[in-house]
């Protein structure tokens, strides 16, 4: 499906920064102009009338989920897993090896509900292990195929068991990033590779000789894990990929008083070093309101959906924006707009979309209309009844997907 | 609205306890038995075709909520509240006062919606004080009155401001109680009224004399807050009011190490004291799976829904066994059980509803009918397409009022 090339209005809607309401016009996929309600030609199609609903940031973005992992599309399976991360990964490597389903048949129910909640922009970590050989990463690349008439979709080679330990991934992660991963992922670079340095250098060298970016999923504590975003920042200012680094968790940076942490966040914030954070709420979280308020980006992810490390987690961003809020005690508005602006401004600049994302002339018409007054009702209602705009036709209605 | 007086059945649903689909045939507002699939008559009137959906316990119970407070029915509302609790207070006396809209308008759609999303049984706090004198609580019975053929509501008096400290609160409460309010309830004893015995004694004394149950808002911290709660119990045996007591909240018992409350967790479930927790994910919570292990009842509620405290609170009790799931990182199915287990039979408990509460015969035939496959999906996914049947009608379908 491409984009639409006639041009289209979307008539009557709340928009950010527009008093009153007002009317869209959408022109090959993209957002034409802005105009007061009634300002739109009424022999124009209409591509949806939002009669005072609310239009959202083009689309929510999910910047951090694992597709691959996911048993969304199978009968429910009781959780198996041990206490610790490391039975954990031994635990899905025994239930997915010879799972009776495909990826694609787990994947794709859940990457259609995702879109039809309002995400349209994705990055999916994609375990690379021995265990689970190309085949788990040429899966993900056929599906991501095979939607790319929906969403955009970003894919990072994850070394989930481990990069310098397990014997034959950093082959797997180079073949990864020559068949078109976007990220070359890290991992815990001493809690699981038990060598941080090394690990660093490792994925940092790869990422960089394939000319991508960088996502490292870092569990680590406290004062070890604080030393590790230090050096993560070191290494993306020695290999020259500021603006282009993610550390995804980040939870020793909630191990420590906020104020203590002020000359580490504007470093992250120099060196456009993005958090990504689900804000837990049985674990520690960074202390998001401070980082942005220094400077640093944060998005945020449905992470874990329904797999045998969790059967939490609904692909729902603006539940997810909810969830932040509840986190950290965010009651103001201009808090909940804050919870909003990370699962979409934030997502967007940590996914690299640049001008692409916005509600301005020139944007992608990627826009999720919903009923409510504000963003800060949005946040704390989200509403199910949603329609989903991609490149100016409507993907979903009604919180559920328009199939063709 | 009166129980539905003739026959009827509920064909092919999943229920706890029963192998393969069940139906029930519902008599009188009651459950009169449990048949395999099939067993019950074919002429018998349908009251719904559970198709496979799951049957939960006998709807959900509410057991902690201000209806009073809420602006739910009344436009969005910027939290202009301050940071501390004496600010919340403030803040709520200066804008509810003279607020514009009634008390039933605001409270009325909280109350259906609560209906729609499955919760039958309720426990509302009715703030006791001054600065609102008898109105409000007349306001409250008033609606309870006007609910009474859709749910059962009881009301606390609750000396919100303080009970030693603003004059008049405590002839107030008297009033209450002689009014027909079910429950005596306090507020942090020290940090609120600076006398904790004094305010205990009050309260347990009021309660007492009217032969009615005590409810405690605790949000005393640390040792301060352990230490009310051992007094607490200490009243309820002075009182003989063993099985009538609920601390609701209980924020200190989450700032110790859980096997060092044992002895305090065993003298709880001793005097059937009941904690109420929301499980917030944004200050400590009690330890709720020790309290649990030990025999103390647990329940909860959604306490403030879109007030002048908080915007959030969906009044979703499902959601909130969500909430529950996640805060304490809950994964295994039984686990998931627990969570469900704590807004249910919880709070029945809790609210003292005894033998009408269950899926056997007998039981009041108040029931949640949704579509998941078992308690652990039910928990997770949170389907919004409910059904809820009280006393043998259909009240809601498919999460929307069923208007008369």
């Amino acid at each position: 499906m491409t984009a639409a090339a006639f041009p289209q209005a979307i008539r009557r809607v709340r928009a950010l920064g527009h008093e009153g309401l007002a009317d869209f016009l959408i022109d090959d996929g993209r957002i034409a102009a802005v105009l007061p309600a009634g300002g739109a030609p009424a022999d124009l199609p209409t591509l949806a009338d939002g009669e005072g609903r609310l239009m959202l940031q083009p689309a929510l973005v999910e910047a951090h989920i694992h597709f691959d992992k996911t048993l969304w599309g199978a009968p429910w399976r009781p959780n198996s897993s041990g206490p610790t991360r490391n039975h954990r990964i031994a635990n899905e490597q025994a239930v997915l090896k010879d799972f009776d389903m495909p990826l694609a048949e787990r994947a794709a129910p859940l990457i259609e509900h995702c879109v039809a909640r309002g995400s349209l922009y994705f990055r999916s970590h994609v375990d690379v292990q021995p265990a689970f050989g190309i085949a788990r990463i040429e899966e993900m690349l056929a599906l991501r195929e095979r939607y790319a008439h929906l969403v955009d979709m970003q894919l990072v080679a994850f070394p989930q068991a481990g990069l310098l330990t397990a014997p034959g991934t950093a082959e797997l992660m180079e073949h990864a990033l020559a068949l078109g991963l976007e990220g070359g992922g890290g991992i815990d670079p001493a809690g699981i590779d038990r060598d941080p340095v090394r690990h660093l250098e490792a994925v940092f060298e790869l990422a960089a000789r394939f000319g991508r970016g960088v996502d490292i999923h870092l569990h680590d504590g406290g004062e070890l894990g604080r030393f590790e975003v230090e050096r993560i920042a070191d290494m993306t200012e020695a290999h020259g990929l500021a603006g282009q680094v993610v550390i995804s968790h980040a939870y020793a940076l909630g191990a420590f008083a906020p104020a203590d942490l002020h000359p580490l966040a504007d470093r992250l914030a120099r060196l456009g070093i993005s958090v990504m954070s689900c804000a837990p709420s049985h674990f520690m979280a960074p202390p998001l309101a401070m980082l942005r308020s220094r400077g640093v980006n944060v998005c945020s992810g449905s992470d874990n959906v329904r797999d045998t490390w969790s059967p939490h987690g609904n692909g729902d961003m603006l539940d997810r924006a909810r969830l932040i809020a509840m986190r950290f005690g965010w009651s103001q508005d201009e808090q909940l707009a804050d919870a909003f602006d990370i699962v979409s401004h934030g997502g967007a600049k940590a996914l690299g979309l640049g001008g692409r994302y916005g509600l301005q002339a020139g944007c992608e018409a990627n826009l999720l209309l919903l009923p409510a007054q504000n963003i800060a009702e949005a946040v704390v209602a989200c509403p199910q009844d949603r329609t989903v705009i991609r490149r100016g036709r409507v993907v979903a209605r009604g919180g559920v997907l328009v199939t063709r």
